[in-house]
């Protein structure tokens, strides 16, 4: 963190006379809240590729997503992902605003600009119902300047399915795999590739799939090795973590 | 049921007068639960290859198992299966009557005797620490009759040891699958098979295995459909089950 | 796996030079898939008097389901069995496509054909409100070409009503014991037949019937043996694995 | 509440001057609580052939229990009942004091005398393994002065060994049906007989018993009415609660 | 059970020839579960002061419960319980039968009768918000001949309330306890009284109520003895076996 | 306590015959429930800058608050609070008597009236949606007169936007900390401040925050000392807990 | 925070060349850490008559702990709270410092000097199984310097023990209800008197109280007003808190 | 993947006559399954720095485990990982082959070989006692042929501490947060650093923490994107995760 030396800048200054221990004062009392603003911004810059920001639809009345869509479209913001928004909200913003959505993943995209498509993330689902969930990662992943492979209803209980896309899989950087039910689908492709896997349990299911509940814990439980988890349908954070991971740097 | 011609032959029997009403009323009272015992035993002549009778040997003491064994033995019966017991009741009950155990899976058999070798039942793992709870639903299974193959070790976290025994999976009539952790394997197996597949979840595992609620859970919402579950680490269930079906004369 | 028989003719091929090692290199691609799928086949010609092919109809419109069944229909399928359809989706269909259907039990059946009626599979209910999910058991059972019997409304709470029914009971080939609230039906059964049988509980109840998860755990620790569990409200899954089973070649 | 006219006296000697103001007070400040301690005695009166007092053995040490049961002792009670004891505070206590006891049952009886046998409790259990809850609740009843019918391993898998004792059920005045795994029992009495029904789900079994959470959730989930139902393993409060029926005196 | 006489009188017609044996076969046949039935009638009998049938209204049409009572009508029942019926189910039926009827407990009462008014049941709740489960305990009590006494929102949160009504609770043959959030409502109570408590938890609450969850977790563990629980929001359950205990003979 | 000093001059009245003893009796009996009374009077002066009534909405009908808080509002009450009220319930209210309302709590105040606003109470949140949730507390201690200062989305996932606000955290009294999701702000909160933290888990989330159990946890574990927690979504709760300790004396 | 002028003073003494910019940035770095332990400091200073630092025992070496203590001690510190100590490391301590101790609580306190004691903390228990826990409380509260009432066994379901002991009750200025099974003493206290309570959970019980859910659900569940809960068994936390809210000034 | 070349050229060989048709046949069964392990290899020696091969210590004996080991040796294998390995088997161990090892983390490494250093793997915790988990992460991580930073009890109760540490946080590849008790580490870390992280629950703690799940809930419903999860004590696959991304390469 350079901000070290612009204390030590500051600092020089006040020996210098050049400005007063108060308004030292005043500088250092933000300056650590900038700093940790500043991390942020770091993120944000590995990140450029992609929009920057993300609004939580959810709770939020379609005036008060415009208002912050428009505040931060104004400080040059585009490609704003905007998540968990339902299709009234969507409906209301699309006549005000520049907006691409994709109604069944409850995604929109304000001021949407084609993005660069980096790396390789596969998303890949146990059946069509996990589809709205995956879309949220891909869309996500995508907003974010990721290239995304989509491998939908390759559930292990036909597991040929899955064994036919070994080449999309084994190139992957990082692969998303979404399911319900038995949520058996991120163990089996844990074990078949050497990339990050992430899994997103969906609430697909009834009786004892308990909302998302059985195919969390089977996630949870994988016995292949490289596999993390995320909430229940949290498509969202699925993608925008593996675009995390696609984008990093290699090692020097 | 043949035994309603036994109450006819008694009533019969109380028109020709050799009995009284009273006598027969005697018989009869006993009857309906004869009749009921006697379903038991047109099963167990169903499966007379085997052992007809089980103890349960949890919160039995070793004493009262021999008690039982010995009045069942009286009686004509081997190869007797007393599931759940400890160590130290084998090292008592081997003393006293002719016993057969695997300390392993908390079985023994008393009064051994070499039985048919019926069908073909495959009992699969998914891992090494599932062996004991397998090996309770591969004796038990032997036990009454049944040919068993054990593959072990075949979950799916490396789904090339499942696929590499596809034909002994494909030939059977059974297949019983027990898995901890996310107890992916049965629906795997579910989806290659057409023959029953019986899941039994273990308690292998730590943390959210919750002692084995996941893999159970995961097993009751299979994607694939021909698949039933027992209880968790019920080995002897799935066995008994298995040779049921196993077993089962064709349709006429 | 007679299909190994395939590749060696595929090989005799190469080695006559009827067919170049790059052509053969692309039948050899698809083969393991195929052979999967033969197994499947396999499956299907078992059970080749009913329906060989379901829809989960749940998350799929009726536009799409139409689509699956006429194309499905297209290459001989009849008996196409729909599971979870609702009302709205049935209103559609009936317009477009031969159906027959059940509302109660959400199941449709496109392209209805006379099935043979094989063996004797029994469902019991313990009330009436378990009857929809009964009735996917029955339904789905019938349409795969076995003989249904149903026994309604037999609960434990007055067992005389199971008992009055011995006879049905005991020459099932297999039992689908389907109860909600306390689920005890499935053990008390299980006690009684000799043959297999299957515990759907259901959802039928209120308070801490937990939306089924205490018929859940009920039938799991069935001390009956002989008896395995399906999902809650998995009335298809259980006719899916009872037609199995009834169905079931005899020993040699 | 007679205590009134108690009280209606003391004022009555305040009037006539035989007790001071001061002294009235200090005697109506304990009045309520010996009023409230009243209805106690009101109730340990009709339980009269039985202890008066019950001492909670877990947590207490051995020394504690007999100073309690000496000083109770020292004011004339006999048949004082102590649960869930361990042996070596049994081991202790016989050395110092008059003192029966069930080991099975951690149940313990200082200075034991003859009772009464009022009326018929029936305890029954589904298995051998319930015994030990299904002790300390006869005992209880028993030491409270009732006379207690035991139904020991008549559970539901096998119905035809409850149904052959339908006579002692029928004539019993409250039953206290004790089961863990499924807890069917309960169910299938409570449709049987036409008294109150006390079930005390138990803590055997294992996988999904969860402890006894399966026979608690089956046994409040009864479809037969009449039953109700007490903590697992609460052999106890069963004993105690059936005594407090059995021993009501009729509407007049 | 006097049914023994009957066969016996069966067996001395056949031994008389005023009845064949295969008549007489088919007579056994039923005879058993007449005699259940019996047991049943017997217990009718001895609540013969109110309705002897229920009706478990949910999950029934209004044509299906009208079609029932009026079976039951024309064999002289009368005061014919429904439990859970919706309004708008009432609303037909009211056209179509004499109806009496609790909107706010989901009862109606078909063709009411005067009944007899015996003994003292008093239904105590925590709060007004559990007067809908109360109501349906009282007025199935009131139904099944029973005088009933309600104590309404007399919860611990002011204990005061309760204290200023202990004498109706402590006249009482049987108290109906019904709360729901912490339910401390049944031990407070049961640390009262000297009858049995009957602790009802009803899902009023809201967060870690966990809709009734709390409630009965506390009642199952209620310090008092003499409390025992049914199932979450079962007023009916509470009142049927209240009237159980309240109308109990006294020992001979 | 002082009404031993009323008894003592009743005590003294029936000495000198100023009172029979019949009434004093009568007398008695109500004394204890009215010094129980008077504690909550008591009570309720140390709260006297605020409302000293509060009325739970959920349940009642609009006519029954209305009556409820005539009755009050007859008798000299003002700023009555009604907590979880209905849109629908304030539509008809407000036309009915004097009344603000914030429709986002749930919450509103008859016959308002301005109050002293003592000490300082710090509403804090962990995002916008529990706003909601935080209104409730933060009105509820306005109303008993409390000075509140809200610190809205300081969530911990952005731990600047909580340090850049330690001034007014710092300075707290007492702090409510309201989260859904991971509910972490409790614990950060009280690892800052030196005053008792309330936390108020709330139902904001989605799949495995299981609408308040993952915050309620979270805020049950907190490794900060100083920390307790309220029901989910209880706002009213901590406001009036909060109100209680923020109006404490200091120790003499 | 007076911690600004020490800052301001730092500025100063680089304007007037006294300290280096490089090391006054050295002290910086440090500081804003430094003012944030002076919060704590603060609040120590509050609590001065007691001990100002407390070390979690559990999962520390007796060696560690031994270290810990002694450079606290070495600077000064006194009083020092040890909490989750086990014996074996009470034996060890005790031969190396000097040490007071609670072995029941597992408490340790070092270097123990007289306190002051302040206010009225009452720790009231359900029952004396609950002992451990409330002393764990209790200690904790009168280390840091509060003066504690301690009214054991005086649980819910003998409500007189309660009230007759209102006086210590109603003159606490925080009361800290300890009970397990139901719990519901918390409710009880929470409806007598007018100061904030603390819900402390235990582990007792058995059976469904779930090892304190049962208690903690029932805490949360409050009907009364002025209650909160802290984690299952957690005495230390609730004294702890006590003694937070026991020693805050009054309003000004 | 290469090996369609290898196919090819068997087939080449086929089509000359070097090698016979079923030959190749028995070939072709193989080669899918040595491309499946091919895949496995491929990711090992993307990971060529660390070790290729991880053993489960826990359920096999010590024998077992140098069985393996050896076995592995003897292909030239180092660096071997053994999780989940008890003190007795170290002792065994130890004495047989060189073998390094971490005691606390239940950790061993067999024919240890020094290592590279690769990039920058921080592993933090919120408390001493979740050292033992983080020394599983970190040693795995290391063995892997990571760099590993570890900042131990930075818990968010003093938030300070990881505040102070953020030069470290900013510069990680991949943060660990390994955290017991509410488990927030994850939520904090997560929103100040632009790196994966992998939180780890504990099951440190105590009552409401229910052995992990507290903390689990919290990873998961963090509000900071970015963050995944393993399962609760899940060290050794979050340090395996950790490395699979920390020595990705980079985009090109």
């Amino acid at each position: 963190m350079d901000h070290k030396y612009d204390i030590l800048q500051l600092l020089e200054q006040v020996k210098n006379g050049e400005i007063t221990p108060e308004d030292a004062l005043l500088d250092l009392k933000i300056a650590p809240f900038e700093d940790l603003g500043y991390a942020k911004v770091d993120y944000h810059r590995s990140v450029r590729q992609g929009s920057s920001e993300v609004i939580f639809g959810q709770g939020k009345t379609a005036q008060q997503i415009q208002g912050i869509v428009k505040s931060m479209h104004a400080k040059g913001s585009q490609n704003i992902l905007i998540t968990r928004i339902s299709n009234d909200k969507i409906d209301y913003l699309e006549k005000e605003i520049d907006l691409d959505y994709r109604r069944n993943a409850h995604l929109a995209i304000a001021y949407p600009k084609e993005t660069t498509s980096l790396g390789n993330i596969v998303v890949a689902t146990g059946g069509t119902s996990d589809m709205n969930v995956a879309e949220e990662a891909a869309v996500t992943a995508e907003v974010l300047g990721n290239h995304v492979t989509r491998l939908y209803d390759v559930g292990v209980a036909g597991i040929h399915r899955l064994l036919s896309n070994l080449e999309p899989l084994m190139s992957a950087r990082v692969v998303i795999a979404v399911a319900g039910m038995e949520g058996a689908l991120a163990s089996v492709v844990g074990g078949l590739v050497d990339c990050p896997v992430i899994g997103v349990p969906t609430s697909v299911g009834y009786g004892a799939s308990f909302e998302g509940v059985s195919a969390l814990l089977s996630m949870l439980n994988s016995c292949a090795s490289g596999v993390s988890v995320v909430n229940i349908d949290n498509g969202f954070g699925a993608g925008y973590l593996a675009s995390r991971i696609n984008q990093m740097e290699g090692l020097k």
